[in-house]
């Protein structure tokens, strides 16, 4: 996580900063069915920093080790030429016959997500307005009313550890799985092209909070745009035999989104009109695409 | 490992300075009495860099993988604001009984080292000295002639992962254990604090290559300081028993260098002359005694 890509201290407290860093690793191993055990934190950190404020740091990511059960088992401090960068490594275990990764999607199977997506991304469209409000003005207030769980999303964003739980009590397996941390249109992309198969998503299926909706037509912002491409939701998405579809279907925080086709199909988003449009993954996904297990 | 902080890239070849990033983390690994397993590597990379020097960085990263029969098992690519940011974090196994940690010398046990020490201090200093010249005259051809060894150790230093197996052979089993990664000061200060004692090390017995002798003359400073303080050498530092003394005097490789006392006596630095110095660590050390498994 580095200081003016990832981030922005001008709002992001540094305690949620903490947390999120730790979060969105712990994200990573529930995504392979896996429990988070140990974790190391390295910090760079230039001389403008007060000691209170890596303290501030340190207490979000105890926080969050407490949260999810981890040991913060090591790490290293040094200094950096200017701004913070931080850098958590993870160490979790999976019974070998458990493990889930994202090339096991079989054609036909159904696409599951978690919670509800495309909010994380409105907050940050939030909190970037009112930081140029408040540059253009240092004496208004920020307007954040009923923002609430927008900035939550984008701040303090939780791991989804509970799910593998879940599914193990209404007895389903995914067959695959990753989390969504650069948008829906990114992460099935990931397990179309690792195992070899398309997939059509309903955008009138995608999970979408009132208050994504609400903050995405005040920007002028189609809210599947936020979802496909906004990230940083850190739900699962994942998926399930056809067979496993009846267990499923009633589940509260589950969305059964879509299904897998084959490779020729393409991936494709349908809207309820009938139309469909070629998925794309925007910013990162090309960049990205060939590092073994990133975020 | 920060640009700017810890490496100057005007004159530290990419690919030696990933090399350079995995043997580090291989000399705390080996200070342990442990064998390195697996590492993950995340970069954080800004636009003036191109594929190319990526590359190379990674070709030294797998070169010394291959040298330390280590498996790069993941990471993450990202960009920075600027510079390059590099965070390695290694796995390593070690029997639960052969585990050597900082904290368990005991009084009159002997201090060896290994290897020879100050070098690579040496050879940055020579680094960081035609970089001048260059900048002033950029005709110049640098003059590092005869060089090599104190340059290979500042550039492309190797971790002492035969030592273990080493002092197994002569049946010698260190009581403590650290690698020299911030001078002799600090890391011999790490063992006396970790162990409650003091220390008497003997400036005559310091190891110091001639080359090293050589330049500090040049550059007027007296070599026992680079030993003492300047760092980087990644030798061994480690106590054995008193009865081992005869099994480890002449095997070459290894200096005695000086003895652990009582935590009353303080850590000393004592001359042929008969003079004795208390011991400072200068530099980094007070900021980076807290983390726990710092390099």
């Amino acid at each position: 996580l580095v200081e003016g890509v990832h981030f922005d201290l001008a709002f992001t407290p540094l305690k949620h900063l903490g947390y999120k860093a730790v979060a969105v690793n712990v994200s990573d191993i529930a995504a392979m069915y896996g429990f988070p055990k140990q974790l190391t934190v390295s910090i760079g950190v230039s001389n403008r920093f007060s000691v209170e404020a890596v303290d501030a740091l340190y207490d979000g990511i105890k926080m969050a080790c407490e949260a999810y059960e981890v040991d913060l088992v090591g790490g290293d401090t040094t200094a950096s030429a200017s701004g913070i960068v931080i850098s958590v490594t993870i160490l979790g275990e999976v019974d070998k016959d458990k493990l889930v990764k994202r090339n096991s999607a079989k054609e036909k199977e159904i696409i599951c997500v978690t919670g509800d997506l495309g909010a994380a991304y409105m907050g940050l469209l939030v909190l970037e307005r009112e930081k140029q409000v408040f540059k253009a003005n240092p004496d208004m207030q920020p307007s954040l009313e009923g923002l609430d769980y927008i900035l939550e999303r984008q701040l303090k964003p939780e791991a989804r550890k509970d799910i593998a739980n879940m599914l193990k009590g209404i007895k389903v397996k995914a067959t695959s799985m990753i989390d969504i941390s650069d948008g829906l249109a990114s992460d099935i992309m990931h397990i179309c092209k690792g195992s070899k198969l398309g997939c059509n998503i309903y955008t009138d299926k995608l999970p979408i909070d009132t208050v994504t909706i609400n903050v995405a037509s005040e920007f002028q912002i189609d809210p599947n745009t936020s979802v496909m491409n906004g990230g940083e939701d850190y739900e699962l998405l994942f998926t399930i035999r056809q067979d496993d579809y009846e267990k499923i279907k009633d589940i509260s925080g589950i969305s059964v989104v879509g299904h897998m086709t084959d490779e020729a199909s393409g991936m494709q988003l349908l809207t309820p009109d009938g139309l469909s449009v070629e998925l794309k993954a925007l910013g990162w996904d090309s960049l990205k695409e060939d590092t073994p297990d990133k975020t």
